[in-house]
């Protein structure tokens, strides 16, 4: 899994290429140096472009953030949806969707990153469009884990608690993981499926 | 509790006064609009100096962060190690220091937030010196742990993968944490503890 391969997955979406290669850098550049020690003409050179040219497909720098931090959440998101939607018991499905929200978060962890930590540099229109989307986010696990508790499958006396520690737990990864470390994304995944099902007290 | 009376309690041994005033602005600086994108003159006027009173105390803005990272980190241990050092069982023990960790990053969670997302941002010397801090903060989670774990009392069967997690889940509470959030330190503390004698497979 080479370091080049991985943005144009995670942007795939994104056309046309200019466009593509610009977000590329910007995610770059804010990781590097942070939201407000980028400029424009930084992430334009970074993409091998004129200051002018960024300016055809993104009018500010913020527009940059806004499009890395939608992109990343509805990725994320997706992710959750699917192991939401997948048959099986709850206990199943809890740990499918740890799994691979985990690995999202550790494979992309250079973008989860700049999503998570510099989410007060959004505009408030763009602000409060993320915010509803981690509120999704947030839904989708609360509901496995009530479809476990009213199964009886699962003890949770605060399912909000737990719901927010859980996602914490997984979101974090993006900070300590590093391609060079001792564990790969699937298996980072495989023993939080364990713990999550632990926190949840699953009688399985 | 005053946002304004918590620098004093975090920074309280940093003498004379005038370097306490620069890190507290400092840290504020660089929480509001990150590492590169702060000037010294920003963090001297802040503090309501010059920027040349400020090289009285900092050679660099490094330094700066550097103190943060490193004063951060210490606190950080001490409450660690005191509950390592309390008397009762591996349980007691677990739940007392995560209870006490959790509130301080709680309770700190700019600091935090500062120490844990500028890592990078150090010069070589001081990055090890922290990477040795955050070695034995890990240390004495796992031998907690691990005392459990001989005691017969807890279930893991990744000692350092858990205490990873551990750490993780409890270190991420200063990105999400504000003030003003529905949640005390004390009582996400006292979550915190529960889930995580839940993800040691605690028989208690």
């Amino acid at each position: 899994m080479g370091a080049q391969a991985r943005p144009t997955g995670e942007w795939a979406d994104v056309t046309p290429d200019a466009a593509r290669r610009l977000l590329t850098a910007a995610v770059q550049s804010f990781a590097e140096r942070g939201y407000h020690a980028t400029t424009t003409r930084d992430i334009a050179g970074r993409a091998g472009m004129s200051p002018a040219a960024l300016y055809i497909h993104y009018r500010t720098k913020e527009e940059l953030l806004y499009r890395i931090s939608s992109v990343g959440h509805r990725l994320a998101l997706d992710v959750l949806r699917r192991a939401h939607d997948t048959p099986g018991t709850p206990a199943e499905r809890l740990a499918e969707a740890v799994r691979r929200f985990v690995r999202w978060h550790a494979e992309h962890h250079t973008t989860a990153r700049v999503v998570q930590y510099e989410l007060g540099a959004l505009g408030e229109q763009h602000h409060a469009e993320i915010l509803a989307l981690r509120r999704e986010t947030d839904a989708v696990v609360r509901a496995i884990i009530e479809d476990g508790v009213a199964a009886g499958d699962f003890d949770v006396p605060d399912v909000r608690g737990t719901t927010l520690a859980v996602l914490s737990l997984c979101v974090d990864v993006a900070r300590w993981f590093t391609a060079d470390g001792k564990r790969t994304p699937a298996e980072v995944g495989d023993l939080y499926a364990d713990l999550v099902l632990r926190m949840v007290g699953c009688r399985a």
